[in-house]
């Protein structure tokens, strides 16, 4: 089995940074710390990968190390399909994922492609070379709960706790993230294995069996103001009734469980794990129906929950469409997370922007946290997250940081960082870019543009016409894939990353492509009527030709 | 009633030449001799649209005129968006047109989104800027029919005829270019008025009602190898049947009744035009059950001449379909027209090469025909047609040519159009360009990249990469669209459009968009295996990483 890890250091094994930065970026996502299973490619989101196969992943690498600086390699669903004359401030890479002619756009004919070799699942940050680990699900989650502190609760969210359910793959940042942001938390999960695991790696506080003690636990760090996160073995289709029944509320309610899908991904009341397992052999049309009567029993506690005052949200699991269809007419009462916590950030420009030392020496991300709180000094839940995450977050892979900043100042921290390149400060180029899942980058109707104000929710220009001005600026690598985070047919999304290397030419690209990435997202949702984006478009000045009519 | 044409002359209205070309053209698909509804802004193809409304058009305009040489306008179906800071060899224009996520990608959708004004179907070359009036479907039908000659003819289509049916839009098209192909035409047309405009405009040169008169016509222009092309009044399903029965067969057999729309485009065996106009409101369903009946009549007697040895294809509308659908086991016995004749050209990156000369002289025009011909001074067909074209083909608005070259002439041609310009030849600069129905820019799975011989019909990669390669090299602008040619869900293409203003920095975008934009159509058919796109690939020393394996 070939292990793949990147170089560090200083030495170039490509012709230059611009051509080194993708090759590392490539490595590092089949990085065993980085990959779910780096032995077939597979870096997350059941089969995201990085490169078609391994004949492809080493044509790639021999492509990069003799690229020049005027040419670009096209890669094709994960395969280096040809190499053509470009210019200097052209990308180095250009990369399309996954692309289906809509009418084909279905798993049965995606996976029919991929058996026969011609396709590869890219997922959104996968094929474009630029996971980072779970440190981007974490920050995610941390993002969400502090806009839920910010729109409910002041901003503060101290004594107040969060009632959720999951802690499996995504769900498990739940605890740290809210802790992280303040909250206490009762995550209800119903496998042990799942509360250890996040025990062992200290995103959770606590485990019990027992309601009661958890109750107390909660209570107990709610007085003393110090949040803890409780993780409950237990059914979240009987507990969150008995809570109703008890008569209690927490501040904020949610659910990770894989609601999503039925069959396999959420435990029916009154089950054992070993019982569904059999039953899903024996009898999967039985779970699925327990399992969503189940389901229709949750999203009921949770509407109860929400009229007592809890502030609650479906967190991308698709739980209330299925409680819908379970005849629970009202489970759309409680707004999904993106349209009530993240779209007023993405009408900044605001999202998960990242970035990674290519010298794989972790004091280059400390020195550049440093250097975004001193750029950044007002804000002080990125302070927090910074300063949390160095403490918390263990790198995974070249060390990375992801904070989400907009429109104001992503090519700020992006120029600063070309600087310390430059001054010698950084012991080597960093890469920067962000997920698919961004302001400007990515038409996803079920997700991240659910209930756009205008109905563009299936509007797909735009994340195509974000990935032309990203080429179009000079970006190092540009991506376009589709079926990202919700599944083929479901999405369409564009990358990108730019190097920093220190060099007064790649100053001029941070300036444009950091710029007009977060401002084609601001200019989006203008276009959709977003009033606080229209805002951000007139104090940032962008030029949008229509913004007034 | 606004009548829009582009302006002539030398005289600059926007910043440069860069800009001035894409406002020109875009004014001149409104030109009331190109566009078809032009007070709707409507182009061609149904509903395909120059601009999303005249608010978005004369925006773009205004935009246009005021654009730097640093800048970029994002133009979202239709509607001038923003504006970004580029840089001199970056494209001045970026354009995505009707994109939807797959799922919601149906005329339902877009035609809703279309009246609440969020979108606007660019069909291939009205939204992006480069449509040219009837010349291209003289063109490609031509080129189909002279490939037909090579393949089965040894490139002599004297003496030889070609029986089909429908003188409508696009199949008005067929008696000039068979006769410029160099062979006769027998073409069945039920509606008198289809043939007389044909005959006024000189595509068609004589009509009969008499099937004896028409065949001896045929013979006598066989006899003294001097095609002549003749419009015979009758249906489809009843001379190609008694055709059948006297044993008279043609050299070749196509159709381009409208039979993809069985209610209004095809008319039953037997029955009158009047007739059917009454029944498709009485009785819609017994029209599309007598229509289809008649097709699979059609269809019978062309698989009947096919075995006779007539070289038989469908010309993309579908008829086989119909036929099949109707019982017609045996249908699909002959083939498309994009596999059987355009796909080996496509392998050699030859596709639809275009270009408008931006002073509205005639003689410039003229001189590049003259270039055309020195430059590739060993093609007979070319030759021949650029003759003819310049004697039977009437410009509309801009005087523009089109003809098929690849990808070992396309870039030189546009080389050395530029030093034409700037030598002062020509009167102001050109225009280059091309349909997105083109070797490397189009996944249409039931027409362009019907059957590869890989599988990978619906693969988009393709076309977006198209775009990013366009937009990295420096074409002027280029776009990104769904749906053209075949309609909503059915495919995704990229065009792109790049100015030839003799200066030097033009030239090598030149040389580099007009090599790459080709050389991406013979990777993508050398990836799927084509034996003649490998060689070519090989042959133009192209780098295709993966080519050997
Ligand atoms: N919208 C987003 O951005 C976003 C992000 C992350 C996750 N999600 C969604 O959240 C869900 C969870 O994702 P994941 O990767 O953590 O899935 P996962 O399958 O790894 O974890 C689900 C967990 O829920 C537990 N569970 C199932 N039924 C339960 C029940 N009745 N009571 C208590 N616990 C139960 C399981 O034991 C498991 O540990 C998925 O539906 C995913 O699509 C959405
Ligand atoms: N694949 C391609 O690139 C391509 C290109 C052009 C056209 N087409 C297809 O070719 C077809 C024709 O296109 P069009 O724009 O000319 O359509 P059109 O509707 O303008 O013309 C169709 C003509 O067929 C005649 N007709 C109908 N039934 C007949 C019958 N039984 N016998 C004789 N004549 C009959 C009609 O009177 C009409 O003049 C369409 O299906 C179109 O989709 C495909």
């Amino acid at each position: 089995n070939r292990v793949i890890r990147a170089p560090r250091g200083t030495e170039l094994s490509a012709g230059s940074w611009l051509t080194e930065a993708p090759l590392r970026m490539l490595m590092n996502n089949l990085d065993p710390e980085v990959a779910e299973r780096p032995e077939e490619l597979v870096v997350y989101g059941g089969i995201g990968r990085a490169a078609r196969d391994w004949e492809c992943f080493d044509r790639i690498v021999e492509v990069l190390r003799r690229l020049g600086d005027d040419e670009t390699l096209l890669v094709q669903s994960g395969k280096p399909v040809g190499v053509f004359a470009t210019h200097p401030d052209a990308p180095r890479v250009l990369i399309a994922n996954s692309n289906l002619v809509p009418h084909w756009a279905t798993w049965e004919h995606f996976n029919q492609l991929d058996r026969e070799g011609l396709m590869m699942y890219g997922q959104m940050t996968a094929g474009s070379w630029i996971y980072i680990g779970s440190q981007g699900i974490v920050q995610g989650t941390y993002e969400t709960f502090v806009e839920v502190a910010k729109k409910h609760f002041g901003g503060d969210a101290s004594g107040r706790w969060i009632l959720t359910g999951g802690l499996g793959g995504m769900g498990g940042a739940q605890p740290l993230a809210a802790t992280m942001a303040g909250f206490s938390m009762l995550a209800v999960e119903c496998d042990e294995s799942r509360i250890d695991k996040r025990l062992q790696t200290g995103y959770l506080d606590r485990k019990t069996t027992d309601l009661d003690y958890a109750l107390q636990l909660i209570e107990q760090a709610g007085k003393e103001r110090r949040p803890v996160s409780v993780g409950l073995l237990g059914n979240c289709a009987e507990v969150l009734p008995e809570l109703v029944e008890r008569g209690i509320s927490p501040d904020v309610c949610t659910d990770q469980t894989s609601a999503h899908d039925p069959l396999n991904g959420y435990l029916p009341a009154g089950w054992s794990l070993g019982q569904a397992d059999e039953r899903r052999q024996s009898d999967p049309q039985g779970v699925v129906k327990a399992a969503k009567q189940s389901m229709a029993r949750h999203v009921e506690a949770m509407l109860e929950l929400q009229r007592r005052g809890a502030a609650t949200f479906d967190y991308g699991n698709n739980i209330r469409q299925m409680a819908l269809e379970e005849g629970v007419k009202t489970a759309f009462d409680f707004p999904g997370f993106v349209p009530a916590y993240i779209r007023p950030l993405f009408c900044e420009g605001i999202g998960p922007f990242r970035w990674a030392a290519l010298s794989g020496d972790p004091e280059d991300i400390y020195k550049t946290d440093a250097k975004v709180k001193e750029l950044i000094p007002d804000d002080p839940h990125l302070h927090n997250w910074l300063d949390m995450a160095k403490e918390r977050i263990h790198f995974q892979g070249l060390p990375a940081r992801i904070c989400w900043v907009g429109l104001k100042d992503r090519a700020r921290l992006g120029i600063a960082f070309n600087q310390m390149v430059k001054s010698g400060e950084l012991r080597a180029p960093v890469v920067i870019g962000r997920d698919h899942l961004d302001s400007g980058s990515v038409a996803s109707p079920n997700r991240e543009t659910e209930g756009m104000l205008d109905g563009s929710d299936a509007v797909s220009d735009w994340p195509l016409l974000n990935a032309l001005l990203s080429t179009a600026g000079g970006a190092t690598w540009v991506s376009l894939h589709h079926g990202g985070g919700v599944g083929m047919g479901f999405s369409q999304h564009a990358g990108l990353v730019i190097v920093a290397d220190g060099t007064d030419a790649a100053e001029k690209r941070l300036r444009r492509v950091l710029w007009n990435d977060p401002a084609s997202g601001v200019m989006r949702h203008a276009d959709a009527g977003y009033q606080i984006a229209r805002d951000c478009a007139r104090e940032q000045g962008l030029d949008l030709p229509m913004l007034d009519s």
